[in-house]
C-alpha cells in the first residue's frame, strides 16, 4: 500500500463533565495539542451544543483533528489524521491530559491506497457493494 | 459497548486529478453529500494547497466529514462520522460519484465506550502505554 498518513481513532471516557462541556478549554487544549504535534493550523471551529456537548474540528496542513464530547457520558471521540510530518501521538497525549480521561482506546489506521492497475467498471461497482 | 456513532473511514483512488484539485467542486460535493446524508452543517472549511491538493472539513451537528485529496496520486481520504441520525453511506455515495473514484475501500468503525467501573490511575497509564 502507498501510505499517505497515520490516523489515530480514539475513544476516551471517564473524563470530568465540566471539562467536556467547556468550549474554551477544548479550544486551548487543541491549540496546545497541535503545537505539541508539530502541526500547522489552517482553521479551527469550536461549537457548543445545547444543553451540553462540544464539537471541534481543526483543519491542518497535515490533515485534521476532530473532537466530539458527550459530557453526560464522560466520553469524547477524537480523530487525529496526520500525513507527512507531525507527531499525532504527542498531540493525543496533550488532549488526554487536558480532558483527564481515565480510559483511552486508541486505534492506529494507515491511510492510503493500493497501487493497482486500472480495473473495469463492473469490478468497481462490486467493490462498492461489498462495503455497503 | 455504548455506541454513540458510526464512522466510515474511506480511502478512494483512481479519481481524475482535475476533480481532486477543484475546491469549489469539492465544496459543492460536500454540501450535496451532507444533504443526502440528512445531516446539518455547522461550519465548512475548504482549503486549496499549493501546488495541488484540497482539504475540506465539515463540522456537523452529527459530528464531522473530512476529505483530503492527493491529485498527483488520484487519491482521496474521506471520514464520515455520524452520531445519532443521518445516513453516512448515502453521503459517501455522493462524494464517490462526484469525484469519480473507481476504487473505494470503506471501513466502518463503531465509536463509543465501554461501560466499565472506575479503574485505578496505574491501570490507565498502562492502557495508554499499550497503544503507543
Amino acid at each position: 500500500m502507498k501510505q499517505v498518513g497515520t490516523h489515530l481513532v480514539v475513544d476516551a471516557w471517564e473524563a470530568p463533565q465540566d471539562l467536556l462541556n467547556d468550549p474554551e478549554g477544548i479550544r486551548r487544549a487543541l491549540i496546545d495539542a497541535i503545537s505539541a504535534g508539530e502541526a500547522t493550523l489552517i482553521d479551527l471551529c469550536v461549537h457548543q451544543f445545547s444543553p451540553h456537548g462540544v464539537t471541534a474540528t481543526a483543519t491542518l496542513a497535515e490533515s485534521h483533528i476532530a473532537i466530539h464530547t458527550w459530557p453526560e457520558h464522560g466520553y469524547f471521540a477524537a480523530d487525529l489524521f496526520f500525513c507527512g510530518s507531525g507527531q499525532p501521538k504527542l498531540a493525543m497525549k496533550i488532549l488526554q491530559t487536558a480532558l483527564k480521561a481515565k480510559q483511552v482506546r486508541m486505534r492506529e489506521i494507515d491511510r492510503g491506497f493500493e497501487e493497482t492497475t486500472r480495473v473495469e467498471e463492473s469490478m468497481v461497482e462490486s467493490l462498492y457493494h461489498m462495503v455497503r
